[in-house]
């Protein structure tokens, strides 16, 4: 991989609008893993140097989402510790990065098989924008008598290929604007979210609107639960990131002289509207206040 | 007008996604005015009784806007009670007609005019969907430092229309995406929106997304008004109206089996999310909580 090429691929991940945070960052691990095969580099220090260049580049690009700082430092850390010589090093980085992108997969369906069991069968949920680990957890639910409601999640309207992907599975699903969510959240028996980032303190970075429907499901009594791995999890001492924004050109509106359109794509769910955190080591569920 | 011209105007405002509950209501008495002066009848009698049936049949059709409901029952009152040959009654009936659609004009201008006095020059305000009332209002304050924040309001969008003609009166907009409503409604001031109906206890039908803005103005401490005409009132013996419900077609997706998309155009934003209420009258506080 040379570094137009990577440049690319840095530039893809920067505009990707359609993958999740835990998608991106074994994306992220994938190419670091081409890179280890390929980089030109006189000798072993030399590739290290490099390739750990590389790959905090690639950590910094998309600061709302966790897994790709979090995966991405442990693949460091082991590079980083590593001796030997260059053809030991670079089997060793792209061996470390297959096992990070497989760690990150089974924590995934960890998640949704604990997301499952708890839930039950037989019941009605809702959830906002696309995530792995909720949609993971409706095929497990999909023959148990799951039916699912559905938000559009503008601008690029996610929900679209969640509720395609739902109507594959045979899941009875409401599909609806996202002003609509105060509405139709009263006719779930919970909110089941993913989350690009978990703050210290339980909060909940994930796609715009979020926020809006666990304030809608409070209101109802209707409990939200977020579901992701643990890999999300920021650490006590980082700072909340800033909330990425994107082109307003994806909100097609015409260029009003004194009018700018904006698009955040995150926003962050305060631990006090969630109920439960699902992740793959099982369920935490919320103290009740006092 | 015969009945087929009057069954395309009935047609026309049921399918009507455009214009407010107060526009709607003025549309149905020009409707009256226009149909007083060509209905056939042998005589009198006949003439009223056909005319009052067509004003029943306009007065059901929106059952969402109160206004519609409201102006129509006056108009119906004053021809059921008034005597006369067919000539005097043609005239009565739309003379009638056209100073109720001028109370009803006057009366959006006066809400506005209380409302611009009431919030104040150089405010940062944000509302959800078109309002007559909010729209005037915002031109009363555009030359005194007024900002805006607008909303997209799906499916049709009619944000971008307020965009638009606040663009033309030079009043510095944000556009924001319904999903973003809870993140920037913390930059506003106040929020101003309008109002299909108010039901007995305060309580605001409008259009969908509307409450949902109320709960974050709420969380974020932000006052929230309702500024309307009390033709928007319903009597305390009214039930809730059913929310309309408009084709699913406006929201643009595939037909995925085992997928329904909904399409409710309203939702009851409750009395005790709202700060004030402007009418032609005045502006009347909520009484604070206990």
């Amino acid at each position: 991989m040379n570094l137009p090429q990577f440049n690319r691929e840095i530039a893809e991940i920067r505009n990707d609008r359609i993958r999740g945070a835990s998608e991106l960052a074994r994306r992220c691990l994938a190419i670091l893993a081409e890179a280890a095969e390929t980089l030109p580099a006189a000798d072993g220090s030399e590739f290290r140097q490099r390739l750990l260049a590389l790959a905090a580049e690639l950590a910094a690009i998309r600061p709302s989402m966790a897994p790709i700082g979090n995966l991405l430092w442990r693949w460091r850390a082991r590079i980083g510790a590593a001796n030997g010589d260059l053809k030991l090093l670079r089997r060793l980085a792209a061996e470390q990065a297959a096992a990070l992108i497989a760690l990150s997969r089974q924590a995934v369906t960890d998640c949704a098989t604990h997301a499952a069991r708890w839930l039950g069968p037989g019941r009605t949920l809702m959830t906002h924008s696309l995530s792995s680990t909720v949609l993971e957890t409706c095929r497990l639910l999909g023959s148990q008598g799951l039916r699912m409601i559905v938000t559009e999640s503008r601008p690029l309207a996610e929900g679209r290929r969640v509720a395609k992907q739902l109507s594959a599975w045979n899941v009875p699903t409401t599909y609806i604007t996202d002003a609509q969510m105060g509405l139709f959240v009263a006719r779930a028996e919970g909110v089941l979210v993913g989350a690009d980032s978990l703050l210290a303190d339980g909060s909940a970075i994930n796609k715009v609107g979020t926020a809006l429907l666990a304030l809608a499901a409070r209101e109802c009594g209707v409990p939200f639960y977020v579901c992701c791995e643990s890999f999300k999890q920021r650490a006590e001492d980082e700072p909340p990131p800033e909330l990425e924004e994107m082109a307003s050109a994806e909100l097609e509106v015409p260029a009003w002289p004194g009018v700018s359109a904006r698009n955040v794509y995150f926003d962050i769910t305060p631990a006090r509207l969630i109920d439960a955190w699902i992740s793959e080591t099982g369920v935490r569920q919320a103290v009740a206040a006092p």
